[in-house]
């Protein structure tokens, strides 16, 4: 205990200039983030905390915390809103986290491209650049409260993927600003392909003090709820509509009965033992879409133009892992997966083999450059083991699993060791106190 | 020759009050379009010619055109700026040519959609439509002279269709206008899916009056080149930068050595024996685009901002069937196919099979939300039956072939007769005057 109080005394010290929480519960708050949604992760991480946290709010400030955390030795992670989901900022070995939320300066924004500070929220974001005509080309449904460095560092898809795919992708992150950690911090910006030494490593690599990012033309979403007697119609409806390039829309989420019954704030919409789309489509393109949704035999319960959609709450919020949200606070005991169904067939298979226990959400996107149908499924849980034969059967019947039970970011969805951002880390971390126990390629080294 | 005198006499009377072309070299030139790129419809439509043509300036006289025409049970053939390659409007029978380029009023310009007469011509219309940040969503090479209608009326595919896929795919065109010709000529309004029963019937199904079209949000495109030292590769990198979600572009056009060589303007930019690719890439997303160039290890050659490609000449006119036109120019024994190849494959083995008598000119185009390698192969004409078999060995590799080698529009692209467009050219054009001759399904019915 002398040597935690110790560091603890030299770290406020070395912090007095700096916004420091301390106080247990606010510490306990920003340690953690939604891992709940995982009972695996639950167990694992639910007593993990720092030491205190830190909120600077310039990159010298940065500087100041990475050469600290340097000179004692203590591990730092760093957090964005901690919207996440597989315990991406939680820290695993306590020590100092960075929390960013205060660096919330948008630098510029111009036509096809803005440059921002790791905190900047994304709705807050988007509503500044839509001023322009323009909005982030992709965002989790945690969009109002989600930080842009946060959805770097931890995100990969989100609205705005069926059309850019994932954040992976070339061309979905121009440039990264990032600090080291070493006793005389270094400031390195990443062009290009470099910025995947940094992309999605959950902070382990460097922190990002300034992200330039490209833009999506903003167009008028209007948001919709279509019903389906039955899900594979739904689905199939889905690939169509993904598949009409004449139609502009930003998402497609398909729901199998009885997810839709999760849904409480939206009832209304959606009747007893029928499936459901929510879609954000072009308003330009509406006539065409109800052509479409007539084909499909569907039926539009649900329909705000993108002006009505802004003042209420988005329908995003449905969507993504806030249907697991939802679903969750009707059945505690429902967890979920993360699929890259790949084909329809597959889809229709799991909905068959599976039955009740996964309930399938399909949200669809682009993969190298083919709309493909993915999902994050409610699972009705039972035992670890059985979640495991779970996920092992989609693996051997050709669907892609990102597993989120898990906290080591190559089991999670990248599945093998990235030996650029493992070299990037000996570079740029050398003492291994970025979000330590994360990458298995450092624990592996 | 009395009749046709007394007919002549008769139009010209009804027609006093219109523009009236009767001066032959005039009316010989308003009577053909492109269609000599085939030396099959050169032999079949050279000779083809209007008795007169006429050139209305509003839809009341459009309508005073169709009731002329069915009282004297007189031809009628619509003409955009004739710059079809498949004799779409040329007049098998003789009779009467509209042409529509006087009527070439932009009604109104909204974001996302436009309304349009049939006679605006394409890059006016985007010049307009660029002052409030949007611009057509598909346009051929023949982008600086053709018309709306006439696009419409005959093409399908063209720069964007990267983005947007076929003119026939649901929402690239919203609503139609258009007049029947009855002895009482009626003024029918078709919308979505409606629109189908006029889009790319080559003028056979009423005269179109008036557009809804839905428009693309305006980039600034760059204007590339970049060379291969072999054509597979510059193949696989157009599949490469098709698939690439994260970076936005207008056209991606591949050109296997020696067709390179056909392209004089550009020779600068086009070393001996190198493949190239003709590209239209968004500004914004020029650092990841050369990336992706380095990765397929292309040197870029020719690279001009928006600004300057808009000063000369367009890449956009080596692209498309302007290839053909360049290459014939060269070689006037060249003629060309139109194929689906679908996968990169197929390509490959037709490269390799046929070797230097078809020359493998590739535009990506989405296919059912798929990007996909189409392409206006060049071929070394001997044959008429050596035509054919090529076409067939196509076939029945799988590769599908619009053949511009017909006037039948059922036999290019469409293969199948469309028992709606016949329906509705029942009730249009009872008689069968609308350029007769080129729909099967009304010769056969």
């Amino acid at each position: 205990m002398t040597a935690i109080t110790q560091i603890w005394d030299s770290l406020t010290d070395e912090f007095s200039n700096l916004e420091v929480i301390t106080e247990p519960s606010q510490v306990a708050k920003l340690s953690l983030d939604y891992f709940h949604f995982s009972p695996i992760l639950e167990a694992q991480l639910k007593d993990k905390r720092a030491l205190l946290v830190v909120r600077p709010t310039t990159e010298a400030e940065v500087i100041q915390v990475a050469k600290t955390c340097v000179k004692y030795q203590v591990p730092l992670t760093i957090r964005g809103a901690g919207t996440g989901n597989y315990g991406q900022c939680i820290p695993l070995e306590g020590g100092v986290v960075l929390d960013t939320t205060k660096m919330n300066q948008i630098r510029w924004i111009k036509p096809g491209t803005a440059c921002v500070e790791p905190g900047v929220k994304m709705a807050s974001f988007d509503k500044k650049a839509r001023e322009i005509g323009w909005e982030l080309r992709m965002a989790p449904s945690t969009y109002r409260t989600a930080t842009i460095g946060g959805f770097i560092g931890g995100g990969s898809v989100g609205m705005g993927s069926i059309n850019y795919g994932q954040l992976r992708d070339r061309g979905n992150l121009n440039a990264l600003r990032v600090i080291t950690l070493e006793d005389d911090p270094q400031v390195i910006e990443l062009r290009g392909d470099d910025v995947q030494k940094v992309n999605h490593a959950y902070g382990t690599n460097g922190i990002i003090t300034e992200l330039e990012i490209p833009l999506a033309p903003a167009y008028p979403w209007a948001e919709l709820i279509v019903i389906f007697d039955d899900f594979l119609t739904a689905a199939k409806f889905g690939q169509a509509l993904s598949d009409s390039d004449g139609i502009v829309k930003k998402m497609v989420s398909i729901h199998a009965w009885p997810i839709p019954s999760y849904f409480t704030a939206l009832q209304h919409y959606l009747p007893s033992g029928k499936s459901c789309a929510l879609l954000m489509i072009c308003e330009y393109d509406l006539e065409a879409f109800s052509d479409l949704v007539h084909e499909y035999k569907g039926e539009i319960t649900y329909n705000k133009t993108a002006t009505e959609a802004s003042k209420g709450t988005s329908i995003l919020e449905f969507t993504w892992n806030h249907t697991t949200l939802h679903a969750r606070s009707v059945d505690s005991n429902l967890t979920y997966l993360q699929t890259f169904y790949f084909s329809l067939e597959r889809v229709e298979q799991m909905y068959h083999y599976f039955a009740d226990e996964v309930m399938i959400h399909l949200e669809f996107l682009k993969f190298g450059g083919k709309p493909i149908p993915a999902g994050l499924q409610l699972v009705r849980f039972t035992t670890e083991e059985r979640l495991k034969e779970i996920i092992r059967y989609h693996e051997e019947h050709g669907a892609g699993i990102a597993n989120p039970h898990t906290y080591i970011m190559e089991d999670g969805g990248r599945k093998v060791i990235d030996p650029i951002q493992l070299a990037f880390k000996q570079k740029v971390d050398p003492n291994g106190l970025m979000n330590p126990g994360k990458m298995r390629a450092w624990l592996k080294r």
